[in-house]
């Protein structure tokens, strides 16, 4: 039954109920590969695990008015951010993704086609990386919409990548293109619209980042990389991390970061400084990663096997701490990074 | 340095941030056992499977406001249900449980006291059960408290439980007591404080709930039972649940139902129907399963390892739909549950 002048669009989550929700989207679902034993709609999920492989498991939680802005960023955007969040952690360690599940607390005045729109935007990406969704939860908030992924890959035992095997001499390498997406979370901000512009790219990196799956595989194949982290927290985080867990110190070369032109152009527009907006800039869910200059020759196969994606070195692993940052002829020290809880 | 006037535990999360926050957690961690490759503090955990046995997966979330009351709930008991809400959802499948990852959505005015009791109160169920943390993830919000849980466990293939086994003639039991928790709860709710005083076993029944996992593997183990749910969102929603995922119904004897004297008498006493209480409440993690007359003989074999934990047959199922209640003679329709939702 409709009711003039209420769309059946304008429901909101509270008038749908926590039943009609899951079975919104469980009809969503493509059919389960069949080793998914028991799949979405049991207390549990059970599924075949992957011969000889171990398990990789990662959490990540993105919250509006945090992590992204409901005003701003659409519906299919945060499903499809939230799910890359996640499979950029496993790029990280070299696995390759099978499986996820989805907890949303859901304000109630969501409308139900955000939600649809949002599982779609998420459902999306995972078909492009053959990721099944095999179950999660659904509940009620007063407080923000939080999109709760977990990923679970697996991984041969002896090629996985961790943040503590780079070592003094290594060189340190980034992949695709680091500011893009703080520049664009920053467009969207300012009311610049999702079309973006001049930014256009960048506003896309933010709203689709594409996890690099492909390059962690690879990295991790082919033992082309002594240590790697994604760049979720920012590069200046990333980099702080990397060096923290590997006990070594990096240095990196300002005019070596690959920050898009456009990028460049339009943050010293507006009198910021690229280089540090690169920096500390979030959300751009590439790969940072070294790589042994003795082992270069796997590296450059792994490259060529990436179908354009650029890989960049900006520089190297010391034996000092801390992360230091070459710039007009001097080196200066880099602490933090983008903390989302601060 | 310490401030007159302002004790450590005074301090809140925001004032100690995510690295501090995460540094406090990974320091209550007990060592990982050796199929643990890498655990928390890396991109991603990466975990030896359990050979010849299938992964069992589930999420699920407690949101202060909802699901419990930073009021009146203790920080320790928030962490311990959190997981035994997951747990309880391996145990309906039979599982054994192995892992868990913990995404917490911190509101700033947490103390980092709370925290810490949170997660001691987690971790002292997770060790109970041989269970490891390895990873997770936290974020502040502007809203309220979530704590969010993935539990993984494993099975043997030919041992899981579902909801969707039940046949007509079956028998319907249900371990433990109902009631207990949504009493406790009331209690609680009221002022009445945490020792519980005539209700101090439904508090601790609300407060400290024990996931059924022995029953749930020797359910399994033995195919002692036809299907299996947990008690999560109360009685009436498991039978339903229950009957729909078999296309079967169930009636349900009113005077079987064991609900604790205490707990009968302080409902009643207040003007309300213990029997509708304990269909409605939620929090009851208990397991109702159906079991074949036939195989009774089985069933006793389960009981007789239980050391105590009472078993209670409180129903049979029909080959009609819907579930009903019998009471003093007459079969009443029984609908819906308790949705945390609407």
């Amino acid at each position: 039954m409709t009711h003039p002048g209420h769309a059946p669009t304008a429901a909101t989550v509270a008038d749908a109920g926590e039943h009609a929700l899951i079975a919104l989207i469980r009809a969503r679902l493509p059919q389960a590969p069949p080793w998914v034993l028991v799949g979405a709609g049991d207390d549990a999920a059970v599924v075949e695990t992957e011969r000889n492989r171990p398990d990789v498991f990662t959490m990540d939680a993105l919250v509006d008015g945090v992590h992204f802005d409901r005003r701003f960023t659409p519906p299919a955007a945060i499903g499809h951010r939230a799910l890359a969040a996640n499979l950029s952690d496993l790029a990280a360690m070299g696995a390759e993704p099978r499986l996820a599940l989805l907890s949303l607390a859901l304000p109630a005045d969501l409308p139900v086609a955000d939600l649809a729109a949002m599982v779609d935007g998420l459902l999306a990406l995972a078909a492009l990386h053959q990721v099944h969704l095999v179950g999660g939860n659904i509940t009620r908030t007063p407080g923000p919409l939080i999109v709760d992924i977990t990923a679970i890959g697996s991984i041969h035992r002896r090629r996985i990548l961790t943040r503590s095997g780079a070592r003094p001499g290594d060189e340190v390498w980034v992949s695709g293109t680091v500011g893009a997406a703080a520049a664009g979370l920053s467009w969207l901000a300012a009311g610049g619209g999702a079309e973006g512009g001049v930014l256009a790219e960048a506003v896309s990196a933010y709203l689709r980042p594409q996890p690099r799956l492909r390059l962690g595989v690879l990295l991790g194949r082919n033992r082309a990389a002594t240590s790697c982290v994604d760049l979720s927290d920012g590069l200046a985080d990333g980099l702080t991390q990397l060096a923290s867990a590997s006990g070594v110190g990096i240095n990196v070369d300002a005019d070596a970061l690959p920050i898009p032109r456009a990028v460049h152009d339009w943050v010293a527009g507006r009198g910021g400084d690229p280089v540090q907006a690169a920096l500390s800039g979030g959300d751009d869910y590439e790969l940072l990663f070294t790589a042994s200059p003795r082992r270069r020759g796997r590296l450059r196969g792994v490259i060529r096997l990436l179908n354009g994606l650029p890989v960049t070195k900006i520089g190297v692993v010391t034996d000092g701490g801390g992360v230091g940052l070459r710039r007009d002829g001097a080196l200066c020290a880099v602490s933090g990074g983008y903390e989302h809880f601060s």
